[in-house]
């Protein structure tokens, strides 16, 4: 297994730092990985905090340490760009339940000596979050100049304004959702079984097997990534084109088109640097969140009514994983309680993947958001 | 495996009827298995051809045999429905691919006398419409009055209203594309690669061992049934509504979503009525569909410019496996040629599922549309 498991900057909680996670759980003891760029200043007031998506992690620019790529956010992140990492300390870490170094299901368990594997408890988006307070503690910051997260890690920033208020003045909530929707729950689902269903998966003990579900990871991959793209970016990548060839392979082991060959592709990449259980943890911490449901009123404005920060929510047209109706969603409710927000859908065609192209608007109205509050 | 193979009505072709496939390959042996009803008059001018749809059968209506639940279009055709069987004669015939009596990877090979496998040949829309035809042919059916299909079975009468126009009067497309997206391509190839990940499949040759890749199966059905539905009816039918319990399960094997369960169950019914690699064949059958391709010109309108019979094209407007504006750029290409054809987008939240509910625009305008056409 290529994953190396990453321990550049990592901090281990435990005793007074014990997490009570929401399924009743207390984690006694956990460590969080993660990334630091650019200079805290002296007073503290310049720290951007970003939650990462599912299959990301703290590497969000420079290179990454397995895949040797660009960080998944290098187009928004860095020297002279949208989050500038010459004014700004950008803080990325792994989320609780991950699989870069972080605790998680493939984490050594402190009391055993062994890999969790299913043992570890089920965690959820509010935990993640909690975690990562932890560490803003650590690092001694009370207040963030900004939290900035996209998809899952839109639902964590969107859970963190909520119940951290008073840490934070900027929030921009990207290409999300306030709660995860029955389709998005159902194509987690097929992943999650895909997993399951390999052979090599073990009830989530392969790694003392020395072996890895990775068709069934790939296949999950594969599912996702259809997910990621809007069906005219499908046409545009890779319309009807063949791959490799001239005429229909007429078989089912060679791929005949191009956009099958993408996806085999991106699975098989995926299994080189993701671990199996951490996607079962992290899709299902997904599929748990529901804004709504954190409220004892049930409603969504009632998560927001107490908010002092600025809020911004940015959609992308295209996207059908997290459509806009579900920012507008947010948006509304944000509006009824007089939160201050802004709002605004890019226009697209790159579905939800949208947020990771450094876009020209995109990059530009997150820049000019961010900045509208001096450090 | 509880799939009988049907042999209620069946014919073998041979000899001057052996079938050149578009893969190169002669069947000089095949089986066609068809259900009929209703009565065909004197004068023969009262044949309804039913094309079927990736997972249905020739039992479009009646008990099916197998699952004993009613044909997939009882709400259609039937004494005094919009295919009503007191006026027409209706034939419905499996697949050449399928698994339900027609020659298909499931069926015994006549030279080896053991089942095809991925022995059998890759068959096209186009190779299982001249099986029909050829049953045409054999039933002595030289014009049908009307020849209608969905989805998979859309695309068999767009190409045999192209190919046999002289042998229709009218020809009904529903929900479904003049040529398959890359995006349902890939859900295809999901499909495909989970069966084919499972450690049952063995190459193909499963049935030798007595088992089944039913993991595989049932995960590629789940996904499959994702895109069968709107994300509105899926907020509909199941919301974010928890199955059978209280509160969240934090588990991974027992499902905690309304949702979650329907997926699994509609995964784990279908690998007790379908064959796995007949679903390979048929998937790849689906993706290699491009009218276009079926003419020298390359161009739409080609196919059809040609075309006596009368168009009726029926999309759905929730429908994004095969979205309105597919049919509409077929009924461009028709009304470029300056084909008879008429075209309705039926309103409607089910998604692509919902030519299969009895909707009552749905039967009206189906209806309206094959009875202009005097017997």
């Amino acid at each position: 297994m290529a994953k190396a498991k990453e321990r550049r900057n990592c901090v281990r909680f435990s005793g007074a730092d014990a997490l009570s996670l929401h399924c009743g759980v207390t984690l006694d003891n956990y460590t969080i990985a993660y990334q630091t760029y650019g200079t805290l200043n002296a007073d503290r007031s310049n720290a951007i905090m970003i939650f990462h998506t599912l299959t990301a992690d703290q590497y969000v620019t420079g290179t990454h340490p397995i895949t040797q790529k660009p960080g998944w956010w290098s187009r928004i992140v860095g020297e002279n760009l949208s989050v500038d990492t010459r004014a700004y300390f950008v803080i990325c870490a792994n989320v609780l339940g991950g699989c870069m170094g972080s605790e998680g299901p493939n984490s050594i368990r402190e009391s055993t000596q062994k890999i969790w594997g299913l043992s570890f408890p089920v965690v959820t988006i509010g935990d993640m979050v909690r975690a990562q307070v932890a560490l803003l503690d650590h690092l001694g910051i009370r207040v963030l100049h900004t939290a900035i997260g996209a998809s899952m890690g839109g639902m964590q920033a969107m859970y963190f304004a909520s119940k951290y208020t008073d840490r934070v003045h900027n929030v921009i909530i990207v290409a999300t959702s306030p709660c995860m929707s029955p389709r998005n729950i159902g194509i987690n689902e097929v992943a999650r079984q895909s997993i399951m269903a390999d052979v090599n998966w073990h009830m989530g003990n392969y790694e003392e097997r020395h072996v890895i579900p990775e068709k069934g990871l790939a296949i999950a991959r594969m599912a996702a990534h259809i997910s990621y793209l809007s069906e005219k970016s499908m046409y545009q990548k890779f319309g009807r084109n063949l791959q490799d060839k001239e005429k229909l392979g007429y078989s089912f082991i060679e791929s005949d088109f191009q956009v099958e060959n993408y996806l085999r592709y991106q699975g098989k990449s995926f299994v080189k640097r993701f671990d199996a259980n951490a996607y079962l943890y992290l899709t299902k911490a997904m599929d748990y969140f529901d804004m709504k449901a954190t409220t004892e009123s049930g409603l969504l404005t009632s998560a927001f009514a107490h908010c002092s920060n600025d809020f911004f929510i940015v959609s992308i047209s295209s996207d059908w994983l997290h459509p806009t109706k579900d920012s507008m969603e947010l948006v509304r409710a944000l509006n009824i309680v007089g939160a201050n927000v802004s709002f605004i859908e890019i226009q697209s065609d790159a579905g939800h993947d949208g947020f990771l192209l450094g876009d020209k608007e995109f990059c530009s109205v997150v820049k000019g958001f961010i900045e509208r509050k001096k450090i």
